[in-house]
């Protein structure tokens, strides 16, 4: 967007498809913020985003100032405020090229790299002729997360970025023995193909579990899935068609995000507050709109923290139910509440066939065994199970094998206990840390439980700059933008928001994390200064 | 389709939205077989296909024959022959229904199978607005491979069907032991989100064993994937318009006309022979059409067995450059080569960008790992990371750990040599039990290796009732139609074929099932009378 309006005097090419240029289209009016501050905020935009990559060249002064119809001085003090910045810098004999940010420049395969790549050799001609990104299910800019993953896998960054659990917290020796007990007993066939729906035991183990939670589901209401993941983008790409409209929560999970895009769903973003979804806003969507699916996390919500109140649950299921629209639950944190007994899923308030429960074992027992779950009627797995085929025929076995065993001995339930009270104590521990950081970064009341704190930056807008200097820092966190459904002009909600995660670090590590960025909050603009932003909750309609 | 509009006069629900009626376009030329014998085979193609489920009532003969015009004593004529082969049965107070066929019949949730689960409860009034199966990337039909992996796992049935591995040549202790190993050197780590494109010492492996196979590949070209049916699935999202023409062998892999078709692709089956793609027919193809992918498996195909030639290799490789097409180059079973050394990949004759290559673990050593890689040049594989991040964010990390140890301690080596001479004894034991029936099912000559016998029925195009019949005696076995692009009309090409898989039953097996179902290859139709028989090759353009 922003960017290729940018490049596109220096780099000749053909403009996108769709979208206008976002960052430039220059509000001129009385009381606009200067011009220069308006140019320089859409280049960092577009440079925290990745849109614009590590050594990509902004245009020579002279051409754009030509472009936007402003004087040249006004371009040198928006590359100088950028170069102060340290999201530019000047290369000699190369004008002004964008820094490195960590955890971008390895980038998605953009128009240039492709181009780049693809001109010196008749072999690779057919590359310029891909589809553009953001078709077939690819979603806009889903890059974001895959730097995540990346990321955390790095021995020098402090991750408050990534929602996993405590490397030592994963009951690796009572895996590995479950999963060798039952390949001791099914030898070699236990790693064949298994059906697409899933093994039977397990299928089983985990519809009794449901159960036990108060949701009335039978084995054959149970798809095994390889996380929680894959079940957003089956719902999406087979309940979904393009144009649909789908309502999430503001915020919400970015995977879930990426996955309805990519199927080309409408997101509609209601806003979500310290007791979940504003039951009362989602009110008056449905009345005004026709809507094929509620997404929510009702319980332990990411980012927010926030566990969805009794009175709203009960609100919320009479809507869906007398607009006759599904709700697609997502617990994947609803058994890491904290403190007493979890509150029973949105499922359990279910007559038979309103909800599509999804589950994941990736935040209570480990991500990388990719196993989750959908609990939906029969007619919905069928149609689940057929996508999932075409896209991966079966969830992996050994996954399955090792989680069975660990369901059915009890095993599971001892090790929620355990980690309930270890997240709890590191989330008490970083509230403790970031007491001192307060007038900068509040943490949010919402939190009762999950991975995550959500806090909000005293300073304004800026929590793309925070997350990238903090990456210089070796540390990883994630701005609040990410988590709002995609905005079509201005500066995006949450820019005042970061989501700190409490669950992979020990409390000394959160701590040394924390003196990392503590200079950078306090060097943060002290003004909410920049262009067109939002503040407060998003327009519901 | 056909059932369809057999149902409309009864059911009175809305018509199909696209397609003709199919199996009822009766033919009424001089010298088109008896409308009987028409109506009896697009009935049984319909029940076959899984279209007409068990249960399903046929409409009363009076209804049908004024819809179709023709005489009511035609159409009793059809359902007794249909009555006498099993297909149907009359049952008092219900006319005439579907008959039970093993494997069919648990379905695909059709609209009926909604409507019937949906009517009682407004809870579940929203099932009857979903998109019909067939959009959304479910594919039009592929219900049939989901039944043939639960058919797979179930001890009642010797199944010729499944392209598994042999249960006892999956390496159980090997792979436990590796990842007992890397367990321990990771800790709880090693299970939590890695990287998208897969974990950094298997994607090396992987080149450094493609390298090896004369494909020159750094490990930034591998992206390691839940299986090589993910790969299918990715690049038909990720690279293919809705539209766009994509060739395949005419017969390929069921999975690839699946993953393609569901992304809207056009499919153009090109004839395969003994020697593999008829190249010859391939660039006339490309003389007149805009192809965007051509996707091929060189060696050891499923399900002809047969390996492409030098030359043909060669020519190949020649002409996607010319044109500037792409390969998909899959190579499940490129390491399955019976005796001598495997020929090279075909990706042994890029020069650098043209052949994406992909490969599974799931033949070699066990599916239900779900690990198999993709080798392409970056910006390709920047774009698949995309979609594989939405689809499932990452492969499991179990199967990635266990095969990592496996493929550098040099065990993989030595594993393939044993099954190599395994399966090659099994192929043997197969084509000798096979031989008192040749005058019923001739072996096809292609297979050099891999998992598959192609076997020619001399009764015609009975392979669906051949395979609906084994069912009932407990054997799977599948009907050639399955491997064929859809056909616009008429009875679908490979109609008297069958695939036999070796690979997943001891010769006592294999011998125990051919006693099976040799009294029912007698008792097949003796001429080759069905209606609208494409014999032969399918017109390629």
């Amino acid at each position: 967007m922003g960017q290729q309006a940018i490049m596109a005097p220096l780099a000749g090419r053909r403009p996108p498809a769709s979208g206008g240029p976002l960052g430039l289209a220059l509000n001129r009016a009385p009381d606009a913020p200067p011009l220069y501050l308006q140019i320089r905020d859409s280049v960092r935009a577009a440079v925290l985003s990745g849109a614009l990559g590590e050594g990509m060249r902004l245009p020579p002064e002279r051409d754009l100032a030509a472009a936007l119809g402003v004087n040249r001085t006004t371009i040198t003090r928006a590359y100088g405020e950028l170069a102060a910045d340290g999201v530019v810098e000047a290369r000699s004999g190369r004008g002004t090229v964008v820094s490195a940010v960590m955890g971008r420049g390895g980038g998605v395969a953009g128009e240039q790299e492709v181009a780049a790549w693809a001109s010196a050799d008749a072999d690779t001609a057919w590359l310029l002729g891909l589809p553009p990104v953001g078709r077939g299910g690819l979603g806009s800019d889903p890059g974001w997360l895959r730097d995540m993953t990346g990321l955390a896998s790095r021995d020098d960054v402090i991750s408050f970025a990534a929602g996993t659990p405590a490397p030592e917290l994963v009951p690796v020796q009572r895996l590995l023995t479950t999963l060798t007990d039952a390949l001791a007993h099914s030898g070699g066939a236990g790693l064949l193909y298994g059906p697409v729906e899933g093994h039977d035991a397990l299928r089983e183990a985990i519809a009794t579990r449901l159960t036990g939670r108060g949701c009335a589901v039978a084995p054959e209401e149970v798809l095994v899935l390889a996380g929680a993941m894959q079940g957003l983008s089956l719902v999406a790409r087979a309940l979904i068609e393009p144009g649909d409209e789908v309502v999430v929560e503001a915020p919400t999970f970015v995977g879930a995000l990426q996955a309805f895009g990519a199927a080309g769903a409408r997101l509609i973003g209601v806003p979500t507050d310290e007791a979940g979804l504003r039951v009362d806003a989602l009110e008056r969507v449905l009345a005004r709109r026709r809507v094929r699916l509620i997404y929510v996390q009702p319980t332990c919500h990411n980012p927010m923290g926030a566990t969805l109140s009794p009175q709203r649950r009960e609100r919320l299921v009479a809507l869906a139910r007398r607009h006759a629209v599904p709700i697609l639950e997502d617990d994947a944190y609803g058994e890491l509440w904290h403190e007493g007994p979890d509150p029973l899923p949105l499922k359990a308030l279910d007559r038979g066939g309103l909800i599509l429960h999804l589950g994941t074992f990736s935040k209570t027992v480990a991500p990388g065994l990719r196993v989750g779950w959908l609990a939906a009627p029969p007619p919905v797995i069928a149609r689940l199970a057929l996508a999932k085929q075409v896209s991966d025929l079966t969830t992996n076995a050994l996954g399955q094998l090792a989680l069975t065993g660990f369901l059915t001995s009890g095993d599971y339930d001892r090790h929620l206990a355990t980690v309930r009270g270890a997240y709890a104590a590191r989330r008490a521990a970083m509230v403790a840390a970031l007491a001192p950081l307060a007038g900068a970064l509040a943490v949010s009341p919402s939190s009762q439980g999950g991975f995550y704190l959500w806090c909000r930056l005293a300073a304004g807008p800026h929590a793309r700059l925070l997350a990238a200097n903090a990456s210089r820092v070796g540390v990883a966190l994630l701005a609040g933008e990410a988590f709002y459904p995609p905005c079509t002009g201005g500066v995006a909600e949450g820019a005042d928001y970061v989501r700190l995660s409490f669950a992979g670090n020990t409390p000394a590590v959160v701590g040394e994390g924390l003196e990392r960025i503590a200079p950078i909050l306090r060097r943060l603009p002290a003004s909410a200064s920049a262009i067109g932003v939002t503040r407060g909750l998003r327009p519901v309609v």
